[in-house]
């Protein structure tokens, strides 16, 4: 079968026919075992036999060490049996950043192809990042020898609120977005399925994906960076809200009459929370500007202020928690931020701080019955990741 | 088929079979034309209706107005065109309350047969409950000709957090049930399938069944009481959490150095929002005990000071709703309590306060992006009939 029709093949099959679940199993997963394919779709040992062999016949499915396509490097664990042959198709991933896209190609192996940052001027439009994106795709899919007709979807990543039609509804990052629809400029812009999130729930993606939420079906990432995010994961799918304002814990406020907030409240969490105020702090004192990357260090080699710092966020992250534990009390809270580096720095007054606010005390409950509280494990590129991961993850009902 | 093989009928039907499925449909939805049916299970109308057909001729389905069967009154919306054979069984709700076991029996076809309030001494363990419950049933069984062996099970509401698996972790309504597995406790006694939930949950469930929230497959319910509770419905199913402390809405600290609370916690929202501080100010200005039902008449008659309470508490519900809000970003707040009846005096500052603390503001959004706020509908008795729901929700399931 001609590598040309592996994306229609792809496309057309059905959502609920045999080899459509396979293939959506493996385009989420990325490798698979014949076994792991039974079971993580249901289907009977030997029909999923049967339709492998098939799908291998007409070149869609593949082992997992097979040497050939495009491969760069694999996100996460290697494979262990099957995977889809990366040359049935590609996705990218685009972050929206402050001043630069983030973006990364990768194939439905799930091996990245090409990782690169586009600087912007700032403030710049979604017509603008479209364009570049456009001219980013036929450059690098010409250099790496990609067909442009494999591309299966951008996967876009904002930082604000989006509707799940695609409506940006606040951006403090890039001002000029609210309000537009980032699937219809795109869309027009690159001709293929555009599918928008917020940057939370795309680091939720990625952390279930490939990394500490692997085979969390219900858990709730807690992020903390100059801001605060959030994302709740419900039988392995984010939770929206009817807006898109699902997991906006940096805006719960803890204090209405409080400071006034960026997005027009007062007392809101992500102003004692956030590591904005920190970082002003620890680059006042040491007469220089310090990164979240360096005050980790700091703490690291003994810098008793910064390791004050990271330890007081680590007490206001864990009444956070305490709160967000009252309402949805998860199974697990993931930790996504750069300071989990410091270790018990951070985690240590955390975990404390959750146990004191919560309703339910960690001596009443069986071992299964605790939330447990786990450090992210993709930290550098993670939403970018998770960007990827919303094409891959739409799997057979890609259009 | 005689009236005895009812129960066994209903309890070996194949949850996937179709059969199976128009059965759970029924016993959830209480009554539902061939049509709606079709639309609630997926089906195609031609298949229901040959099943339907052999299911009437095998007694257990029947019009919906068919006089017989122990037909007391419905709950909620009267039938459409088919029911359940209210002779293939029947179920018991029960709310476990301070001083009394609050029971309701009905049958599968969504009729109401006995409603009853059985006194119990203060502090009463969960055998005497259960005790007491077997006397009921036997007597009630008998005089009102029931097959005990129709019993199809017993649902179960506690004030307090239960776990998936029964075990009662805090009750200070009755204390002693504390670390008791309910399930284990009731089942022994009373030989039948035993489930157990969570008060606001229960009433989530009735307003789901019966009341405010019909149609709706995502909502918040917010309860305010003399404490506050809640429950957070996803995809037609209460969200428990992993030990049953989902929405505990009254436990979130809103000031973690204030007074201490119940729980053992500092400054949880119950203490500011619970209704049983504004009962207390009420009494003392009336110089007589004030109950919420009689401070809803004082503000309907005109009484200033209790309007002003129910507004405060309004204001307050707002602020709480919109931290909620923050988290979940649900379609809709379901407001469960007798205050509603006070109409504006309540709900006028409620939605006010909950659009003053949002993240996104109701003008950002277009219609069907928006949190619509709805007055529940059930008061009197919603948490035993929620009890009821347990069991008819569990369906097929019923072993």
């Amino acid at each position: 079968m001609p590598v040309a029709s592996f994306t229609s093949l792809l496309q057309e099959e059905s959502i609920d026919s045999v080899s459509g679940r396979i293939i959506r199993a493996l385009s989420e997963r990325g490798s698979l075992s014949a076994a792991q394919i039974a079971r993580s779709t249901g289907l009977a040992r030997s029909t999923v036999s049967m339709a492998v062999a098939a799908l291998r016949k007409s070149g869609l499915v593949m082992d997992a060490d097979s040497p050939d396509g495009p491969v760069a490097r694999q996100i996460g664990r290697p494979g262990t049996a099957l995977r889809l042959n990366p040359e049935a198709g590609t996705c990218i991933g685009v972050h929206i950043s402050l001043d630069e896209l983030r973006v990364v190609v990768a194939d439905v192996s799930h091996s990245i192809i090409s990782e690169q940052n586009i600087p912007m001027v700032r403030d710049y439009s979604p017509a603008e990042a479209a364009l570049q994106l456009q001219q980013f795709i036929a450059s690098t899919y010409a250099e790496n020898g990609l067909r442009r007709s494999g591309l299966l979807g951008v996967g876009v990543s904002v930082s604000a609120p989006v509707s799940p039609g695609g409506i940006v509804h606040r951006s403090s990052i890039v001002p000029g977005w609210a309000g537009v629809n980032v699937v219809d400029v795109f869309g027009a812009a690159l001709g293929t399925s555009i599918l928008v999130n917020n940057e939370s729930n795309c680091s939720a993606i990625a952390e279930y994906m490939w990394g500490a939420a692997q085979g969390e079906e219900d858990f709730v990432l807690f992020k903390i960076n100059v801001g605060i995010g959030g994302s709740i994961v419900v039988k392995g799918q984010v939770w929206r809200g009817i807006a898109g304002g699902g997991g906006e814990f940096g805006h719960i406020s803890i204090d209405p009459e409080g400071e006034l907030c960026r997005c027009g409240n007062r007392g809101c969490i992500e102003l004692k929370l956030g590591f904005a105020a920190a970082l002003s702090d620890l680059s006042r004192v040491h007469g220089q500007r310090v990164t979240m990357d360096q005050a980790v260090d700091l703490a690291l080699a003994g810098d008793v202020g910064a390791a004050r710092l990271i330890s007081d966020h680590g007490d206001m992250a864990g009444l956070a928690l305490a709160m967000i534990g009252n309402v949805l009390n998860p199974p697990m809270f993931l930790i996504s931020t750069a300071l989990v580096r410091s270790g018990p720095i951070l985690m240590d007054p955390l975990c404390a701080a959750f146990e004191k606010h919560s309703l339910l005390k960690t001596h009443e409950l069986d071992e299964p019955l605790r939330t447990r509280i786990v450090p992210g494990a993709l930290f550098a590129n993670d939403v970018v990741l998770g960007a990827v991961g919303l094409v891959l993850r739409h799997h057979g009902r890609i259009s």
